[in-house]
């Protein structure tokens, strides 16, 4: 719960993940909890489909994005939190086998102006397969709390402040706080 | 498989579903898999964050309403395949035993330019609590084959004409076609 405040993050940051393999058996199970149709459980009955195959729940894919944002180097302060997303495509679809990472871009900062302890960045996170093609676009407004006032950089560094005012001390050590900006 | 075509779909129809519980267990599994932030995997740790106790991932949110949605009578014929969504909020958390349903509008229908075949739905999804109160809204674009011009409505009663053009048989009885327009 360590990372960064609204000040440390600009317009035109990147951030990048390790990858992700999709295996046909979490396709099929997660299709089987939570959207079950043919062409996300089974792959003779999602050869007649509009997808021509076997291929992953959008939600699926939306939640492994997820898991690619959280281990990245994006790491607002007080965790990733959206607020909505502007936009949520998926432009082809994720196969059995396929390996997922993401790429993501901040677009926009900007405080809040009902909550002086907070504000919002706009992310663009695209999710590429092992042959470089987008399979999910997404631009998210993340709550990201600003750095407390009185402390300034030294407190940043060791210390955030929650939407309460509380403090609550690092264990994160110094090199998982690195700049990613690419 | 079997379902409406894009000429079964107007503006203003309505289509709701049943209840499915959350329970605090998966919400820490999925959590676990797919969001791994201390708000979703430990009441205690959740305790100092933005959401002051355990919620459900807003991926969660969003996988459960699509089975909500996919169990629901808006059965689009080739199934519920989403090209994207134009908005997506979350405008509360969803706690540990909530209850959610969904409440589904259609707000346009389009045919393709580009695709003789098909069309596309614009559909807003809400997902309420127990309590009525909306946690999740999103305003998703649904692909849907038009029906197939020869053979008119005793064909599309009984039959759908995939993308490719190919006629696949229903087995599906006449009472789950019902409309459900509320």
């Amino acid at each position: 719960m360590i990372g960064r405040f609204l000040e440390d993050f600009a317009a035109g940051q990147t951030f990048r993940s390790g990858r992700v393999r999709i295996d046909t058996e979490r396709i099929k199970t997660f299709g089987a909890e939570f959207d079950p149709q043919p062409f996300h459980l089974d792959e003779e009955a999602a050869r007649d489909t509009i997808f021509r195959g076997l291929a992953a729940s959008g939600c699926h894919t939306a939640a492994v994005t997820m898991r690619l944002l959280v281990e990245s180097d994006l790491k607002p302060a007080g965790g990733i939190v959206g607020a909505g997303a502007d936009e949520f495509r998926w432009p082809r679809p994720v196969r059995p086998g396929d390996e997922l990472r993401i790429e993501s871009e901040v677009l926009e900062v900007r405080p809040s102006r009902s909550r002086p302890d907070q504000g919002l960045i706009k992310v663009r996170t695209t999710t590429l397969n092992q042959n470089d093609e987008a399979v999910q676009v997404i631009i998210a407004n993340l709550v990201v709390p600003r750095r407390p006032t009185p402390g300034g950089e030294e407190a940043a560094a060791s210390e955030h402040v929650d939407p309460a005012g509380e403090r609550v001390s690092s264990s994160v050590p110094p090199h998982d706080r690195r700049s990613s900006d690419e």
